[in-house]
């Protein structure tokens, strides 16, 4: 695996449409945009969330005592709270009005990822049943409409322990390799280096954040300039990126 | 303050000299490229390190007793720990390989930042002194060299808690926003955002991180496309990056 030799370029993909159950995301973006064999198109989850249905009336949900009393102490929406503990294998702390959760899929992240922005008044998005399934589905729907079969990150941001502010992670990911791996390998005097691996489709998601205006619909983003990471093949996903349990330090 | 509105781009500076204690890394980043006001300069914290004399021959330091049975109990080199706990306020975690510090600037990541790789062999670099007085005065440097002041991050990768791979972070900033604030300002459907605030300078790093060979001498990155978060004034710095003990939920 070689790191990217040139320049990387983050391009907004305007004017999707806004996106509906049922939607095939990867024909959408085909529709706005021919990517090349190399490129990585990252895609906010909460677009791929929607077209897969992952979308639930917040007056639909009946919270639990235990979601009624962490709600309370949170000040939080009791309803969100119930969605969120729903999503969650555990929960690692909820104080001080925050909560957080390792999800089903084994993410950690505040609220179990149950996200009131950008949907509909009344709603909440939950996270992807299974964000490398996602990004491989799209990538399938990109090469059939596009003939092209790019990389495809399915990406979320999460808060971080110690820093403020959210980056934005790859939650799913497809046909890139998650994490370039310099352990072993030479340095620029020549001596190995002992821990160097990169988070790439973190860092890629990142990057594909910068050119995203919060308030507008421009869910996906181009990234040109990764060829070296991108395979043919389906790679290992963003599952790669998840720290075993076992190996948690701050559970 | 707005987000970017266009294209991103992350272009590697080439054929930088190596960097000696006393080079005004400001200036010899002008001697390889103009930079354009608007455009943000990245650059690894390992150069300015050098730059900054932050080097340390690990034959001159000898280890305590509580860093020599650290280190036995780590598989560490017990100069590197003696160097990371005098570096530090306060070890978080020390077990299985991994020392985890807050450093005396407040950041906490693994072995308080000292670091072996892409320094001469025997030696170890530390983080800058102080990395936003770092970035400020890189870019004066560049002021005066290249008649354009963009904005300066020094970056560091950093691992985290609950993802494997590290991703780059922004230790020091000059002359950027290093959080994009949208509490409070309406998403795409007109409701108002409770959480979202964007650790840009955060991902500005990352980005740049993508096109450097971490084998290679490229320890410096312009990135153009942040023109919105690029302010004439030095910022609050990458201070505003670290989350305060008080409020540090993993301790």
């Amino acid at each position: 695996m070689s790191s990217a030799a040139g320049e990387l370029r983050a391009i907004p993909i305007g004017g999707l449409a806004e996106v509906r159950e049922g939607d095939r995301v990867g024909a959408l973006i085909a529709d706005r945009t021919t990517p090349r064999d190399g490129d990585v198109v990252v895609i906010s989850h909460k677009v791929v969330s929607k077209a897969e249905g992952r979308v639930v009336r917040l007056d639909s949900v009946r919270p639990g005592e235990h979601a009624a009393e962490l709600a309370a102490e949170l000040g939080k929406d009791p309803a969100l709270v119930q969605l969120a503990l729903d999503e969650s294998l555990s929960v690692l702390r909820a104080e001080r009005g925050v909560l957080v959760c390792e999800t089903r899929h084994g993410l950690v992240c505040a609220n179990a990822g149950v996200d009131t922005s950008n949907v509909e008044p009344g709603t909440a998005a939950l996270l992807p049943l299974d964000p490398d399934a996602s990004a491989r589905r799209i990538r399938a729907e990109l090469r059939e409409a596009a003939g092209t079969a790019p990389a495809v990150i399915v990406s979320d941001s999460f808060g971080r322990a110690w820093r403020i502010g959210q980056s934005e992670v790859a939650i799913g990911c497809a046909g890139i390799a998650p994490l370039d791996d310099w352990r072993g390998r030479p340095d620029a005097s020549g001596k190995e280096l002992a821990a160097t691996l990169i988070a790439v489709a973190d860092e890629a998601a990142a990057a594909a954040d910068l050119v995203r205006d919060k308030a507008s619909r421009v869910p996906a983003v181009l990234v040109r300039g990764l060829e070296g990471f991108v395979s043919a093949d389906e790679g290992p996903g963003a599952a790669a990126l998840r720290r075993p349990r076992d190996e948690d330090l701050f559970r």
